[in-house]
Parts: structure tokens; C-alpha cells; sequence
């Protein structure tokens, strides 16, 4: 159960992921991973005896999301965003080449999702990529520009907060897919 | 089979399967992507009304392998490697933790290998990371810090050369696990 009382404050939901994912990695239970931040680099200087320096770089868009690995044999990609907004989770937060992403692995057999953390409520759900999909393209079509929490509420999972895995995604997993 | 008479010179390895792993996408065959460089950012700039800059950053070892991906449901993980060596391949192109990651990548049922070039022979290799493993084990216990050339041609599995697919290690994987 989601247990808001105890640790975890000021952590973001990238370090907590980061965290759960070593802890699982420990166990042995799954090997998933978080992917480098792309970015492409423009200058390097090599100094003697020391380390090569990067001196001008930028942040690239990703071109998938920003977690994969494997788990009971299955593949297993999913982005993670958190927000401050308490009433919806806005669309803009996500690309279309990562939207696109989880389709293409939907349809050679693994499992992708959405994990959102709403901060001030401190809630992370799990939210399965098919149930993204038709707000994402309705979207485009006149839709709503952000799917709303109670959406995310009736739709999606919510993530129980243990004290070794913090965001306990596994668990979420286990009751959907396994 | 391998075609050294076209194509493909001055290409790197890693180019080649970038360019390989783009075709497999857009026919729809596998969803393997190279995982970004790992930087530890140090400090950025962030002018006003323009992107923000990396202005110091530097080269972190990978913790995990350079490619992942998803091929028929099943978890596709793997690092490759080009060397100007034509007798043997150094082990020292690998670090101690990539090949744990493979381990563990195997023992959740996934598929790990290694990919070889010997850049002057104009030859690609597959080597199922079951293979790699005896090797590197015994660089520790008084074994040679390298496999031999005759060995990979042995135990590893020549990677045909295609002019959509330059390194089509799928096809490869085909005979060994599907
Ligand atoms: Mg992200
Ligand atoms: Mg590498």
C-alpha cells in the first residue's frame, strides 16, 4: 500500500526508480535499467594526463523512452514523468517517436507503460501504453491536450511505495501480465 | 555470405549496426536501439533565449551493454566491438561489469552476445556471451587475456554482410535461437 507518512520526500521519481531498479537488480528479480541522457556532443579537449573534457554539448530529444531491460523472461520499457499538476497529467510531457516506441514494442511482444507520479499528491500510478494510445491520438483529433487524474485513477495502477522498492512496479506487473 | 568486395569501407562497426537496427525497424523485424554515451554533466549554461549549453562533462564508463532491444518477444541485449588486431581479440575492449550484465541477462531469459570485427580482415562475428564467459573467467586464473581469432571463427558465427542489413546478426540469431 501507498504509504506517504515515511521516507521518500524530496526524492524525484527518477532517483526513486533508480533506486527500486538496483534493488531489484540485487535480488535478482529483473535487469532493467535506465538509458543515458542522449546528448550530442560538439567540442572535446584531451588533456595530458587527465580525462577528456567535454566543453560544448547539448541535450538531444530521446528518440525512445528512458527505461528497459528484461523481467520473467518478458521485455519491459517504460517512460517515467512526474508533475505538479493535481487535476490532469499533460500530454506535452511525452513525444511522439516515444509514443511511437512503445507501440513497436507492443507488437513485437513486450510490455511498455507509462509511470506517472503526481508530486503534491504523492500518487505513482502504472499506466499500461494501450490505455495512452487513444488519448494520445484523440489528442489530435480535438481531443484533451492531458489525461485527467481521475482517468489515470479508473484506468491506471497504482504504484505501492515500499521501503526497498520505492516505486514497486514488479508488483503491478505481476497482477497484469504474469 | 560475407562480401568485403562493396560497400561498407571507412564505415565504423558501430555505424553499420546503427544503419542495421534502422532497417530492421522500418521492415518491422526487431526494436533494438543503441543505448546513448554516458556523460557526467558537470556544469551547464543556460543562456536566455537559446539552448541550454554543456559546458564541462565527461566520459562515464557504461554500466551495462551498448544494445537492447526486443526480436520476436524474446530480450536481445549486446556490446560490440571492432579491433585492428588480426590474430586475436584483446579481452580488455570489455569491462568486467558488461559482462555481468550479460550474465544476468541470461539467467532472466534473454539473449546476449557479443558482436566482434577484426577491422582488417573485413570479418563480423557473433559470439554467444556463453562462449565469451569461459574466457573471460580464465584471464583471471592464468588463461590469456585475449581469445584467438581461430577460436571466435570456432565457436562464434560469421555475420553475412547485406547491402540493407550490413551487419544482419539477426539472421544469425535465427539459425542459433528460433
Ligand atoms: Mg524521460
Ligand atoms: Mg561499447
Amino acid at each position: 500500500s501507498q504509504e506517504p507518512a515515511f521516507g521518500n520526500r524530496g526524492m524525484t521519481l527518477e532517483e526513486d526508480i533508480n533506486d527500486t531498479n538496483e534493488h531489484y537488480l540485487v535480488m535478482n528479480k529483473a535487469v532493467i535499467h535506465k538509458k543515458p541522457t542522449p546528448v550530442q556532443i560538439v567540442k572535446v579537449d584531451y588533456p595530458k594526463r587527465s580525462a577528456a573534457t567535454i566543453k560544448e554539448a547539448y541535450f538531444k530529444q530521446a528518440s525512445t523512452t528512458d527505461y528497459n531491460g528484461i523481467y520473467k523472461g518478458k521485455y519491459i520499457d517504460f517512460e517515467a514523468k512526474e508533475t505538479k499538476n493535481k487535476t490532469s497529467f499533460p500530454l506535452s510531457n511525452l513525444h511522439d517517436h516515444q509514443v511511437k516506441h512503445m507501440k513497436q514494442v507492443n507488437e513485437h511482444g513486450g510490455i511498455s507503460f507509462l509511470i506517472v507520479r503526481f508530486s503534491l499528491l504523492n500518487e505513482t500510478f502504472l499506466l499500461p501504453s494501450m490505455k495512452l494510445f487513444s488519448y494520445w491520438e484523440s489528442q489530435y483529433n480535438g481531443g484533451r491536450k492531458s489525461i485527467p487524474y481521475s482517468d489515470i485513477k479508473e484506468a491506471g495502477h497504482l504504484i505501492p511505495f515500499k521501503f526497498q522498492a520505492k516505486v514497486d512496479y514488479l508488483d503491478v506487473l505481476d497482477q497484469l501480465y504474469f
